[in-house]
């Protein structure tokens, strides 16, 4: 089956998350470098892909589009790719949904300040932030990880069950870059 | 086929989304109010349907889940609702996707934001608030509705194309709410 067009900056989580379920899953995509950090997201040609100005995105033929969750879901169809990663299963299709909507209003953005304030904001400014800032940020992330644990993991291998779905890679990709704050 | 039990808060936009979606397919559904006002969704009762203390929410059997998109994509399946709503072509359901995941980061919280300054706070403290504060909420939601018309509805009646879809559905419980602001 043809490539598909990937567009992503691997600094960024939901990049990260789409580039690890391409390669698990073996989609054949070729990876065009979109670097944040020199605002190559912002050039008119990248507005043709996105308009929104987002990584990561995708482009099929002329078919283009965005958003890390929606793009997961557009390589399963596509792809056929394996059941465990989006069960068709009535109730776990409903845990892995249920899971993605939580985690990018609330894991995301509590993982991603407890980052910037831990790490960018020092390596770009030359100084630490304020201890109460980086107390907050891992308070809740804390409570996110509590969460995590407790509500959704419980006692089982994976989010959704016994087998690994997409839910945990998504989860990976944030918060694998907090594991050591 | 047995009802579903819909745990909701007419006020709460996500809620609401739920609930129009499931009269208009017809859902057969019992409507438990859960006040957040009075903090009923705090409760012990209330934290076995959804752990996460949080409306809507949904019991079918002994299955409970929570996450309004989730939740409509549940209903979806289980009452196997016409395409229309979540069309089965590859791109339209990646369109509806694309803009579910965009709307509840970007235009959920930019719309809720605007209705608690204009509306909300002068209710709750007899007090209006700053010109310099709406404006800015203002804005924000200007922007949102500019990327609601220029990038997603386009030409189109509606925001996947010539159909009702869950997207528009979601837009509406959201933007209807500011309509007036």
């Amino acid at each position: 089956m043809p490539e598909v067009a990937l567009y992503l900056d691997l600094l960024s989580p939901p990049c990260r998350a789409v580039y690890l379920f391409a390669k698990a899953s073996k989609i054949p995509f070729k990876n065009n470098v979109v670097q944040l950090g020199k605002g190559e997201h912002l050039s008119e040609e990248f507005g043709k892909v996105n308009p929104l100005r987002k990584v990561p995105a995708l482009k099929d033929g002329d078919f283009t589009m965005g958003e890390s969750n929606a793009i997961l879901l557009y390589l399963i169809r596509k792809f056929k790719t394996p059941d465990h990663w989006y069960p068709s299963d009535l109730q776990k299709r409903a845990r892995v949904d249920e899971y993605l909507a939580w985690h990018v209003t609330t894991a995301r953005p509590g993982t991603s300040k407890l980052f910037w304030l831990k790490a960018m904001t020092p390596y770009v400014t030359g100084h630490e932030v304020t201890p109460e800032k980086l107390n907050a940020a891992l308070c809740e992330f804390k409570t996110i990880s509590t969460t995590i644990q407790d509500v959704f993991l419980q006692d089982k291998p994976f989010l959704v069950g016994d087998e690994v779905s997409i839910a945990d890679v998504v989860a990976l990709a944030d918060i694998g870059q907090v594991s050591k704050c």
